[in-house]
């Protein structure tokens, strides 16, 4: 492990020898340039290897009823300086981050318009990223009509992209030329809340790769206060430009100077896994604002929910529908009999997770309100405090912490955002009171008020709103349906994880899903996939479920090494792990903090390898992945230490294993291993290997 | 399965179509073209698929003092014919066998010295045959000097080989362009009795790859009262010549007319898998001679052997040396106590062969004489009916009956040959008398009497009359150190297997060894090749050897299909197998005999893989071996019947598992299939991957 240093020089433009205007990577491979247009029109370009990866790209924005902020520009000045630090994480797929970058800012004024606005970029090895900063200016508020940031690519290219949308990112991915995006327009999954904008737009992180071989992801860091950005593309000129999510007005942002946005990041490696190890969004997001953060601990937990999912049972206590939830009288209703989260049903859970050695355990439905929610658009849909009457929240909790576990709150808004900040005090009392540490959260369906949407300005700042109120309660939160992150979970390291993409709860998945994500959504932090699932067939224990996981055992087991989080589900039943124990083992086995990881082999949407290193010992676990096809894959061992021997536990796909035909099929073998050994593996079509690597 | 179809015809030249002095195969891709040349020598050459592939050969023979049988020939006439036919073996790798070639038979005679040859072609879809036919003339007993038989190659290629020799050809083979066989001279290692005769000499059968593609082999059917043929190489023009190993006058070989000659056959494909499935030999012989058949049983069997061949116990029974076989005093002599072949160890071995299903047990050292018998070239070295003091032959054999398998008579010749014959009839007697179907000998060491050799006219005929005799006792004989075959067990299928090349005995040869075999040393015949050695270390069992087995247990296991035999051993002790029943599972299960072959994919010294079917019932077993490296393979099981389930268990080498360094590593897994899948399996370095596939 390298030892932290913590240097920051900040030195003159002169010692740097950076030219003015242009600011290259600390190891010379990224250039970029900035300009202005004859009409005064601020513009970036970028280099790698010396070759154009993005041309002359417009800056600047459109301001409601203000003019000066989109050209008639000069440079008033422009700053250089440099940093080389490292910072620790709390959780991470690394136990320090190195944060290296040259700086330029840029100084612009236009003179006639009485107009300020900077513009800051770093340039990393691994990338770029830009942010505007609006200083104190005469004009206090602004109205952001529209952002102008382009991203011009250098041609046509392949991209990996889920369709530009204001309400969800639950889509599958699609694989295209950039001339192709136009084509696959309503080709994707309805979902239940749905607002496209564009033919061609897309949205962020964007995996991209040129047709010579170099790997562009576009994303943004450190959304605040801010919209959502999503990419437009000009499909002739191959032009991306920024579409940021309207408010319920129709504009983009309100703002007040000063003001920063969002930083607008490109990573650049001619190495997919030097995409997938890239610390750049986490780098760009400012440092932890948390000072004690000894509360924040990964998790990895268990829940009652999978068989809601699959409909063995449901969230909700009785049948009933349209009514007042104020005044709606369970004590007296009928129970339907198939309510998961009773007393008994959810000790069964406590019983297991505690003797598998989980932290916490996941209980859905344990609130009123379920019977009336999905779909109503009610505005009064939850209260987030009132159990149902066969859920004794104290005995439970006090069960469940006798046995050495904590139960995990959940929060489902149903997107209704006024009810929920109506009640998050009393909602976060109460789990302090019984001893909750972390919430789900859900925001399902179309937003209340009508008009919002899930990633505009107003809720971006409401799930931000919860996670600092929550870490001022020592809360974690694992917010669902929110915006997608932008590696804000550097600074508020008590947002352990997300959803903001197809997770497991989507039963049927193309298998390839798991090979882009974390190119893609897993940029911004880390994602509550809820992997492990055990039993593929679902009508074998939920009738009339006529799904099946596409995935095999071995797959999902690598999951918990390919989708890094500090919060990690194992989402099936404990019947379903009790009748294969011999995989959950690696369930068991598999750490949720790690001190060092290396993507050994990746290519987006098609496979992953990466080995991770535990925190807390020398031990190793490495997970791959595949698509659709059964790759070979001969795992290199040289990352362990040397003159050391290992107690290696491979669990690979069954010969015949397949994510349709055969998924349940897996072989497990152990053997002793060194640095000096390659391990070879087969991944079945949508199969994977996962291996446990333990120093003697 | 194909029906037998008996339909000869004879078929004149005019009707066939074959131009006079050139003959086609069936498929026409052969094409073998006989002249005379300005001198009166015939000689011969074959194209392929229009390509040249034999180049113009010289034929005949210089016979010792007379002349007339190498030049100064004309054609007497030439008849042409054809047969498509199909026998069936008694035991064999299918259950039925085409014999289906185009024939020339050209008679030549010298004018001058008034003698006569007839050269009888045939040719197959798979290779050429010929022989040479003295008919009755005026020098009724010829002595023949030297063959002039040639195969002049069409250029340097790469032959895989083992040096020419006249007492063994238990070698490791050497792969090599033909321009560098000569640099191997003396680079062979060293064994009790080895006579080499040229550095360009190498045995048959020789395996052949031109830089086009084209795989040849070169050897002889049909080894009937003759020396066994070497070829003997022109390095420079790239000509075989066929090289007889001597009697002990230094001539030949002695022949009364009529008199026909073995066959001389090439094999010829573009598929390495042709030359592996090719009955050309078999097809060259003779059909069977005896008329019943019904005692001729494919053995699987264990043996009172390894523990003597590793040095855990002895053939011995006491110390002794230098002494008289017919007055040493057994029944006084102090027993050393390191006897193998004693009756509690016996009853051990037959207890666990019992109980596991095999035929027979093989017991090695039963009989008198074996402490003054390696390397001592004595005359009267055993007497092959007297057991030692703690073998009691009656008991032993009536506890094996008992229990359903049969005793494996051992005849260890030492090579004396004038011994064994005045002592064979009272042998075969004894067999008779216990209930001994099945006699293992053996010719280790130089020949007697001295001067004789291992492969001459006079040793090749004791073989035979061991054979023909030991059909009349209805005994079947695996002769070891004998004569390499010659596919002379589809004339006497009573002759069950040979040695004839390095087998298990030789504990640790390179892993390519069983990749080369099938292509070689098998063309003639089943070898007992003894595989199954499940303890690699063998210092474990057996102080002081410091060898170890170079194969992995998949490998051993694959064996029992790679390499072909209605004779297979479990060679390793019982105590091994039960330490690994999961895998000795395999080698209970694998049949000996079988009803259709499939040679899947193979490369000479490299990889083999073959499937064959039970001959009596409807499960498959495939088997695959590869040399050093480790290989990746995909099954494709469409050899399997349609519309039909399967249960396959697969036996494959364990993740880290090595020839050297993990030799032991397997895994067993199970799974159903059918005809549409796909096995992927892996083989480790030295390893391979066995499969059951059983029929639901």
């Amino acid at each position: 492990m390298r030892s932290v240093i913590t240097s920051i020089c900040i030195v003159l433009c002169s010692i740097l020898q950076i030219a003015a205007q242009s600011v290259s990577s600390p190891d010379g491979q990224i250039q970029l340039s900035f300009s202005i247009t004859d009409l005064g029109q601020p513009q970036y370009s970028v280099l790698y290897k010396s070759n154009p990866i993005i041309k002359e790209s417009k800056l600047g924005f459109r301001v409601k009823n203000k003019k000066g902020f989109d050209n008639g520009m000069t440079i008033v000045s422009s700053d250089v300086k440099s940093n080389d630090t490292t910072w620790i994480p709390v959780w991470g797929e690394n136990d320090s981050i190195r944060d290296n970058y040259n700086e330029m800012l840029i100084h612009l004024k236009n003179k006639e318009a009485n107009t300020l606005i900077n513009i800051r970029f770093r340039v990393y090895n691994d990338g770029v990223g830009f942010r505007y900063e609006f200083p104190v200016q005469k004009a206090k508020k602004l109205i952001i009509a529209d952002e102008l940031s382009e991203f011009a690519m250098s041609g046509d290219m392949t991209a990996w992209w889920i369709p530009g949308d204001y309400d969800t990112q639950e889509y599958e991915y699609t694989k295209s030329r950039l001339s192709e995006i136009r084509m696959f327009d309503n080709g994707h999954m309805q979902n239940v809340a749905q607002t496209g904008f564009s033919s061609t737009g897309v949205q962020t992180s964007l995996m991209l790769k040129t047709d010579d071989g170099i790997y562009l992801n576009i994303h943004e860091a450190a959304l605040v206060d801010f919209p959502a950005m999503h990419l437009n593309l000009d499909d002739t000129n191959f032009v991306f430009k920024s579409w940021l999510t309207p408010n319920i007005n129709n504009d983009k942002a309100e703002i007040v100077t000063p003001f920063s946005t969002p930083w607008r990041a490109i990573m650049i490696s001619d190495k997919a896994t030097d995409i997938l190890s890239s610390n750049l969004i986490l780098n760009l997001n400012d440092p932890c604002k948390i000072i004690d953060t000894s509360w924040i601990k990964p998790i990895k937990y268990m829940g009652v929910w999978w068989e809601m999912i699959t409909g063995k049972s449901t969230w909700s206590y009785c049948d009933a529908e349209n009514f007042d939830l104020a005044t709606f009288d369970y004590a007296n209703a009928i129970p339907h009999g198939r309510h998961g989260a009773n007393n008994e049903n959810v000790k069964h859970y406590i019983d297991f997770a505690s003797e598998n050695g989980f932290d916490q355990l996941l209980i859905e439905g344990w609130n009123i309100g379920w019977e009336d929610w999905f779909g109503k658009e009610k505005e009064f849909v939850f209260d987030f405090i009132t159990p149902y009457p066969d859920f004794d929240i104290k005995a439970l909790n006090d069960y469940a912490h006798s046995k050495g576990i904590r139960l995990m709150m959940h929060h489902e808004t149903s997107a209704s955002l006024r009810n929920y900040e109506r009640w998050i005090d009393r909602a976060y009392d109460l789990m302090n009171e019984y001893g909750y540490t972390s919430v789900k959260s859900g925001y399902v369906g179309k937003f209340q008020p009508r008009g919002e949407n899930h990633y505009n300005q107003n809720s971006v700042n409401h799930y931000l709103s919860c996670i600092t109120k929550a870490a001022e309660k020592k809360i974690m939160v694992n917010g669902h349906e929110a915006v997608r992150p932008t590696g804000l979970c550097r600074t508020y390291p008590n947002l352990i994880g997300n959803e903001s993409a197809m997770g497991t709860e989507y039963q049927n998945m193309k298998p390839g899903h798991v090979a882009i994500l974390p190119f893609t959504r897993l940029k911004g932090g880390p994602m509550d996939f809820t992997p492990g699932i055990f039993r593929m067939d679902f009508s074998s224990f939920a009738p009339g479920n006529t799904e099946h996981k596409r995935a095999t055992i071995a797959n999902q087991l690598a999951l918990y090494v390919t989708m890094y989080s500090p919060l990690q589900m194992a989402a099936d039943m404990p019947e379903h792990y009790s009748e294969k124990s011999d995989a959950f083992q690696f369930i068991k086995d598999v750490p949720v903090d790690w001190s060092r990881s290396i993507y050994l082999d990746a290519e987006p949407g098609e496979y992953i390898v990466v080995a991770r290193k535990d925190k807390n010992n020398a031990n190793w676990y490495v997970g791959g992945v595949t698509d659709s096809n059964a790759r070979y894959y001969e795992l290199n061992c040289d990352f362990l230490d040397e003159d050391s021997l290992y107690e290696a536990t491979l669990y690979m796909d069954g010969i015949t294993a397949h994510y349709d035909k055969n998924p349940e099929s897996y072989i497990i073998t152990s053997f002793e291993i060194s640095n000096l050994d390659i391990i070879p593996v087969r991944m079945a079509p949508g199969g994977g290997f996962a291996v446990s690597i333990k120093k003697k």
